[in-house]
Formats: structure tokens, sequence, C-alpha cells
């Protein structure tokens, strides 16, 4: 069913129903490999702060270099009352606490630096707002920075990292990796199962520190730093990463009533997570609101700046699931509906991740009906002058196709293939009908690239779950989609949408193009604002507090919602008008399939 | 010098001073092993408190059990501020916090238990009265005691524990065991100079460690239960024990100006320093003064209730340091002055431990000069109806040796022997004057058994060190000896003391008997109370920060009171009327030597 003739004939099989009867050499077809071009895995441009940077102000790890008076016979304070007196005469910094691995090197830094050190102080941590402080290390000489911090994003596919100097609060570098977790299971869910299996859970915690490690290692080289030179991290990312990092078993996120373990967890140390920075360093986990409102969402919101304006804002990150804020500031209501992965090209037949070869936008001629494309390039082919065959469709190539075919009557508002236009390209095929996006002499793998009723049907699934969570979540407050002010689009994803294809299918609400803004990794943004911000970090930690989570499988008015959406673009049309008026042009200009 | 002719003939050589050429068997003669009973490795007597034990008011740590509403789709609360808010509504518990472990097992216990538990809260510690709360095992189903604790004192020599039901404060069992760290080195110098050396710290930590858990072991087997039930330990000890237990590089005690990293330590978790009990278990320190006035002494003090008294008290704990406390409890000063192994038997020719075979009293008859002794006892022997025979000499026996040959004026007051009362047993010997104690053939090892007058000097030397400390610490504060209303002695050399020996040799001061107390272990005594009351807890914290230390190094008039303390009682024979009356009396009944 899922394979064409072609396929079989070419001795394809489906890994999941075939029966391995003796020896088998299992041949990974390379299309499924991951190439793409991590586009965030470089230098940052010079990141602006909504603030002015103040670290006495802003910042709770700081350098404190202290010259101390040596023991005497006259004064036989020990080592550690005698620092605490300096830096309490010095910085006013008073009931200093400090962990027994500090404490086991105290005596011989002191005496091996000549007692002038430079104290690294946490000063408070967002649970322990009037402290105690605590020192972090010490080290040698006195030293005036930099003094080394990082902000992450574990996302389910995508680990990002800002390596920040906490001293003046510039971002040194960003990298990127992908999670290493993919081995074990694409998706959010998938992860979950693998981690309640024997040992699944150790081993997804080691495999996520196992990239943070290397992100860290990668940042620390570029700067010429040694990772142990980083003091603090603050980590955005959604409920099950942050429980996978944690260790914490993620189980009840999955089975209703989907409650996570916790929400906010503590600050640890990151020699309790193994992860290769200073093994005292505090690693603080951003606060999240429920198990599938995480704190990728609370530090999105946050790092969109949405409270910084007046006005109704929808804040939206599409990814397997489609999970939204909305609000005004005074109040923020969310909910996360479960999209599935048409979106990141999982689930539909030719529908691929946004790497090298894939088909990222769609254009099809109102009068021919053949498609124009663009595809991801691969560098090497480019190199040499040559076009990059496509391979397949990811995401945001798939909405702009889906969008295409039904503003030129290709398809109908049911998301039915129209035979009656005359298009070659629409055919009935193995599984049902599609239509031919690349002939198989265009593409990669010499086979034709086609877009199935299958996976129109997918698609229209995820966008009418996406569309009808917009739906409930202004009912729910008695409001209604046109008086939005803003749509904040966070994820890397969202950078790829092209907004009036969005607004075409019934993804995006139908509103004035400059009311949407594309705000890229707004939850890596967030952790960075809370890593040198305290003022910041208390705000998330209320503001993911204060956010009231809908649980849609709990509303029936979800489901009346999500089957209203289930038509292109909706099934009132009057939602809509811009979408009616293109419609309404292409009438007049084409013969109508219906 | 120090081999007699007769063990050079046995083939005897002093380690120390052989060259090892080829292959050599070495033999430690049984005398050298450790045999003497751990008195203390039995089941306490009951153990009274001085506060009637209330452990609401009293105990940090406590078990609270709960019955928690689960989560539904109407209340997705997560597991960790569902049960915070449980333990908020019934007990008043707010603001609590857990470790990483504990949150980790956190969803499993409570869908396991059904959502009935028992919170192990730890409310407080010494360094946060306030709290907050810490969640330090959840346990399943509705419990209401017993919950273990367990205080320690660590000896040089001896560990001994007390395991403690912190519900009802009762003591259920003693264990003691001699220091694994032994091995390594008898006295504290020794240790600390093995720990400089190559791994010696973590070498010496992991031995006292591993005592600690041969102890834990054995108490919870005999009480019958798991060893990780136990979820807090309050350990007193010396300074440089109290290093040594917390992997503290400890050398700077020994090197001047004697300080140490720290002398209140925090409390740690158990697991940090490889404790086997509740790896959450807070391992709690109690504070020290100095280098040489350490948590034992702190506890000490705290044990002997010498607060709960008014009037002058001095507190005595004599091991190879002499460590003392004056005050009335308006003030505290403390010193510790350097009196050497010779009350422990070491540099004493014949000198042994108090173990099996060791004399431990003796009684010169002052017509015939012929002593009468007895024995440790071998209980093996016992059994069989026969005496043990003598192998040395203890702490205990050489006091009353020394007291009763200058009483019956077998030694002057500057400690040389009389040749001149006809008395055979005084002998000029291979290491120049001595008395035979006991003869070859009443022996285990069939040689005599001599007191030499290198012994008495050493010893002289020991006892002048400790009186010249009772000297310039009550000279200090402008008081007098004789003025004091009690003498606290404690640790467990202490507890064989013969006060009216130790008086006329001039090591204890010259008082009615009645003023003096022995209490054995008051620092295993202080870490019980610190256990089990928070009240105690601060006290001793309170204590040791306001005891003031009298460094002797540092002191002119030390070496002068030392000096006048080199005679038999002092030089000062008005400091010591009772032993001056004792003297007139001999005179008149016998010859006198001079």
């Amino acid at each position: 069913m899922r394979l064409s003739a072609e396929d079989l004939a070419a001795g394809y099989a489906l890994a999941c129903q075939t029966l391995v009867v003796g020896d088998a050499v299992v041949t990974v077809p390379p299309q499924e490999k991951i190439e793409r071009r991590l586009v965030t895995d470089r230098t940052a441009a010079k990141v602006t702060l909504p603030f002015t940077y103040d670290p006495e102000r802003h910042q709770p790890m700081r350098l404190l270099p202290v010259r101390i008076d040596p023991p005497s016979l006259a004064d036989q304070t020990d080592d550690w009352a005698r620092l605490k007196r300096h830096l309490a005469a010095n910085y006013g910094v008073f009931h200093l606490e400090a962990g027994l691995g500090m404490l086991r090197r105290l005596s011989t830094t002191l005496r091996g630096a000549d007692w002038t050190v430079s104290a690294v102080v946490e000063m408070d941590t967002w649970n322990h707002p009037e402290g105690p402080p605590r020192l972090v290390d010490l080290l040698p000489g006195e030293q005036r920075g930099p003094l080394w911090g990082a902000a992450l994003d574990i996302g389910t596919t995508t680990v990002s990292m800002y390596l920040v100097d906490l001293v003046s609060g510039e971002v040194a570098t960003r990298v990127a990796e992908y999670n290493a977790q993919i081995r074990r299971g694409e998706d959010i869910i998938s992860r979950i199962i693998y981690a309640s299996k024997n040992n699944g859970l150790a081993e997804l915690q080691s495999l996520v520190v196992g990239t943070i490690n290397e992100l860290v290692e990668r940042a620390a080289r570029r700067v010429g730093i040694q990772p142990s030179h980083i003091y603090k991290m603050t980590v955005a990312g959604n409920s099950t990463m942050m429980h996978l990092l944690l260790g914490l078993p993620p189980e009840s996120i999955r089975l209703e009533p989907f409650v996570t373990t916790i929400n906010h967890p503590p600050p640890v140390r990151a020699a309790e997570l193994g992860i290769a920075i200073h093994p005292e360093a505090t690693v603080d986990c951003l606060p999240g609101v429920s198990s599938y409102v995480g704190a990728d969402i609370a530090a999105g919101v946050l790092g969109s700046q949405m409270c910084d304006f007046s006005g109704l804002t929808l804040f939206l990150d599409v990814g397997t699931n489609g999970e939204m804020v909305l609000g005004d500031c005074d109040w923020l209501i969310s909910c996360a509906c479960s999209a599935g992965p048409a979106f990141e090209g999982a689930g539909v037949l030719h529908g691929m991740r946004a790497t090298v070869g894939a088909i990222e936008e769609v254009w099809i001629n109102s009068d021919t009906y053949e498609p124009t494309y663009r595809v991801i390039p691969d560098p090497k082919l480019e190199a040499q002058g040559k076009r990059t065959p496509p391979r397949g469709i990811c995401g945001s190539g798939l909405i702009s196709l889906l969008a295409e075919l039904f503003i030129t009557g290709l398809i109908d508002k049911a998301g039915n293939l129209c035979f009656d236009l005359g298009c070659r390209r629409v055919r009935q095929g193995e599984h049902g009908p599609e239509y031919v996006v690349a002939w198989a002499d265009e593409t990669e793998h010499g086979r034709d690239i086609v877009f199935t009723k299958v996976d129109i049907d997918n698609l229209i699934r995820a966008k009418a779950a996406i569309y009808a969570g917009f739906e409930v979540l202004a009912r729910s407050v008695g409001t209604d989609l046109e008086l939005l002010d803003r749509v904040l689009i966070g994820g890397s994803f969202g950078q790829y949408i092209n907004v009036e294809k969005g607004i075409q299918l019934g993804l995006l609400p139908d509103l004035a193009w400059d009311k949407f803004h594309f705000l890229g990794n707004t939850a890596l943004r967030g952790a960075l604002l809370t890593l040198l911000n305290r003022e910041y970090r208390q705000n998330i930690a209320q503001m993911a507090h204060r956010i009231t989570y809908l649980e849609l499988s709990a509303d029936n008015s979800f489901y009346e919602a999500f089957t209203s959406a289930l038509f292109l673009p909706h099934t009132d049309l009057a939602r809509f008008p811009s979408v009616a008026e293109v419609l309404a042009q292409h009438k007049k200009n084409n013969t109508q399939c219906q």
C-alpha cells in the first residue's frame, strides 16, 4: 500500500512489515539521512537586548576579585571564614555558602594564589531570590572578566546554544546541532515510549547531554576557552526534553491526564547531569506550563517580548504539536494541538525534512497547471554550477503546494483532486489520486515526486488542528481571531512559512500580512534573556505560573472547531475574506473544477 | 639503644633503622596488635536526655504521611506541585525543595503507592534555620515511624555511633570500631603527613568512611533495618578527623599558623562522602573552634552539659593532645597542649594501649616497695580460671605507677629513682635507672616489665604540658585553679584515670575529689543531643563561635608554666596541699630518699 510497484520491483520492503528469517543486510536509502544544513550553526549576528545590560544589577553570577590578609598566629581564622569576611567587607556579600567540591580546593587555591583571588559567586537563583550567595569557583589573581554562561534551547530535533560573556552581556558565538536522541525516535511520543523501556531513559539522557557537550566543546574552541570556564547554563525546551535532560521519567506526559513530574525544576549542578562545563555550574531549566506547553513556549513568549506591546497577541510555535499562547499580558491562555508530523514531512509519501534536495516552495501556473519549484541546494553541486535535483518535499514546500493546488482549482475545498482540468499531472496513482510535482527525469532518485490524496488529507487534518486551537483559545476568552493585533511565529519551521499560502489553506487566520512576525528561535532568545537578567528570570517564573492551560482533549468545542476546519480554507469562507477574493478572481479567469 | 641485649639476641630489630637488602619476612609481635575489647560496642544502656523529646518541636527531620488527590483532566497540576500543595495544607510545610535524585523517583513512587505516601522532610538545618524544607525521601503508604538517624564520634583511634529513632528519640543501639585510618598512622600528625602524600587524602577519607559504613551495617543489622533507612547523621570529631572525613586537605592544620580550611562545615549529602546510608541523607558535621580544639571538644562541652550549672568549670579531654575548656558559660576559653602520646602508652618502653594484658593500675607497698597490679584480663584465660599475665603498662597504669613511686619515695620530685632504699626492683638497666614492675616469670613474654627514667621523664613532660594548659587558661582570665567548682573529664581515657593519683603527680589540680566528674564519651553525647534537638544544634554553633581559643605556641607564659610543672607534683608544692600532706605523712613513717 505504501510502496509503489516500482519500489517493490527494486526490492524495497517496509521494515515494520517484514519478517527477517535469515541474515540480512539493511540499506538505509540516502533520502532518510539527515543532511540539512544547520543554518543556525554559525557565528551569531550581534544580539540586541531589550535592556541596557548592567551585570551588577542584572546578573546573579558575579566575578569578585579580592586580596585577602593571610592568616597568622594572631589571627587563626579558618580559610573559609577569612574569605567570607573579605567578600562581605569588599562587596557586601553575606551568608556565602559553598559545596564540598569548592571547599576541597579552597585551602590550596588560596595559598597557591598567595591570597589574591577572584571569586565566582552566584548571588541568587530564581527559587532563592534573596540568596544565600554561593561560591562556585575561586580563580587565582585579580580577574575582571570575561565570565562565561550559556543559553540553550533543547528542541526535539535541534539543540541550539549561545555562548555569552556574563560580564559584558555579549553573545560570543552561536552553535547548533541535531539532538542525538533522534536515533531513538523522531518525535516526542516515540522518545517517551523509548524512555520507558529498559534503561531507555538513561540512554536518552546521556544522548542529549552528549549533544550539549559537543556544542559546548565547539563553542569553547571557537572562542578559545575551556568548557570548564562556563559557570551557568539556562535551558529552554519542551516538557519532554526537560524531563529527558534531567532524567525524570516522562511516561505520565503521554498518558491521560497528561501531567509532568515537575513544570519548574529547581536549579541543578552541571555535574549532576554530566554536562561538561564547570562541575558546580548551575544548570537552570526554565519553567513550563504543562505537559504540552513547555519551557520552550514560556521562553518563547518571553523572548518574543509579547508583553512589551499592548494589544491582543497570538504566539505560535509550529512543530509536531502546534503550541500557542493568546493574550495581552494581563492574561495569557495556552493550548497545544496534536497536529501530527505532516508539516515536518512525515506521513507524506514524498515528504522529507528541510534538508538538501527538498522542494521548499512551489508555484503552479493557473493556466498550464505546470509547477515551478525551488529546491534546497546542495552546495557541492552549486559550486559546479549544477542545479540540485529534488528528492522530496519539505514542510514549507507542502504548504505552498497545497495552497497553490487549491487556489488554481486543482483541488476543491475538501481536498479532492480535479480530473476535469485536462492537467496531465493529475492522475490515478498506486495510492489513489495524485499530482505529479516532478517527473522522474528531473529527480535525484529517478522516480516521480507526487503529492497524493492521502498526503492532502493528512495536511488538512494538521492545519485544521492548529486553526481549531486558535479558534478554541479565542472563544474561551470571548474574543475573536479578527481582533488580533499581532501573530508572533516562533520556531525554526515558522521562519519558512509563506504567510500568503498559510492563510490560503486556512492554517493561519486571515489578517493583514504585516501583523505576522517571524521571530526565529524565540525559545533560545528567552533563555538568553533569563540567563542575563534576574528580573526576566523572575518574570518567566511568574508568567509560566500565570498562563492558563486549556486541555483540548477535555474540551468538546475543540472537536467541533476541528471538523469545521477540515476544509480549505474553512467551512466558513467568511472567516477568510482575502482568500474568498482570490478564489473569486480565479473563478473569473479559469474554468472551475466544480 | 631502644632494644635490650635480650631482644637483639632474639633477632629483634628496629624496622625504622633496618635496611632490607634481600627478601625478608616481617613478623609483627603480638603485643603490637590491637586486641582491646571495645567495651563500648554493646547495646547501650538507656540514654537519658536533658529534655523531654518532642519531635515536632525539636526534630528537623520529620515523617509526614499524606493522602494525595490523584491528577485528572480537570486538575493537571504536576506531581511536585501536587505533593507540595498537600504537605502545605496538611502540615503547613511551605517552599518545599527536593534534589534531583528525589525528583527522579517522584512520579513512580506516587503512582506505585496509589497516591498515599509518607514524606521524609528535613524542615531546617543549622545554617538554614528558617528552611526551606527539603524532601529527602518519599515512602509508600502511611507511616508513623520509626525514622532513623545516627550520632557519630570519629576519634583518631575509635569511631563510635548511636543509632537513634528520630520519632521516639530513643537510642536503639550503640556500636564502636577502630578507625581504619590507624593503619596509616596512629596519631593526627602522622595522618596529616600521610594525607599530603600522593592520593593519601583520598585513601584516608575512604578508610574512615569504610569504618563508618561497617558501623552502620552492624547497627542496622542489630536493629533489623536497612542502612538506607537512615536519613541523618550528626558527626563529632577533632578538626583533622573532620577534614579527612570531608576530603579537605589537612596540611594547614599542622603548619604554623595552624588554621583549618573550615571550622564549621556545611551539611553535606551522604552520597557525596560515600557513606552508605540514604544517599540524600544529611551528614551534619559539628563545629570546631580551631585546628586543635575541634568539634569533639565543642560537642563534649555541650554533651557534658557544662552550661547547665553555674560556677567555674574546667572541661578536659585527654588524648595525644590535652584539650581543655574553661568557663562558666558567660564566657568560655580553650586551648590544646601537645602532651604527646605518653598517656596512651607510646614513647614508654613497656607502654601499650589499654588492651588485654595491660597493667592498668599499680599499688606500691610503702614498706616493702613491692608492687601489686591489676591487668586487663583476657576473657579466655579468665574463663579457664587463670590469671592474665601482664604484657605492658597502659596509660592509667602509668599514672598510678608514677604517683605510687613518688609517694613512696622511690622517685624524687624531679623523677630520679632512689637507689638508697634497698629496693631490689630499683636497678641500673640497659636504658639507665629503672624500676621493675613485673619479673620475667610473671609476664606473658617472659621478660621483665620495667619503668625507666626515660619513661618517667616523658610522662612528667606530658603531665606538665597539660597542667600548664590549665594554668595559662586560668591566668589568662584572671582566675585561679583553686576556684574551680567542677572538673569534667571526657574521652574514654579519662574514664580510667584515678583522681587521687592524677593529683599526686600534678596532672590534675588539687581539688576535692567530688569536684571531678568522669563523663565518658561526651563528644558522642553531644552529637546525640544535636541530632535530636535543633535548639542544641543552634547552641553548639553559637558556642563554638564564642569559645575563645588561646594559641599556646604564641603565648610566652605557657613555657614558663610548663617548666614549673616539670616536677612532681609541681615546683610550687603549695598548689598541692593534699599531696604535701600525704608526703609529710610518708616522711614521718619512712626513711626519706633525700
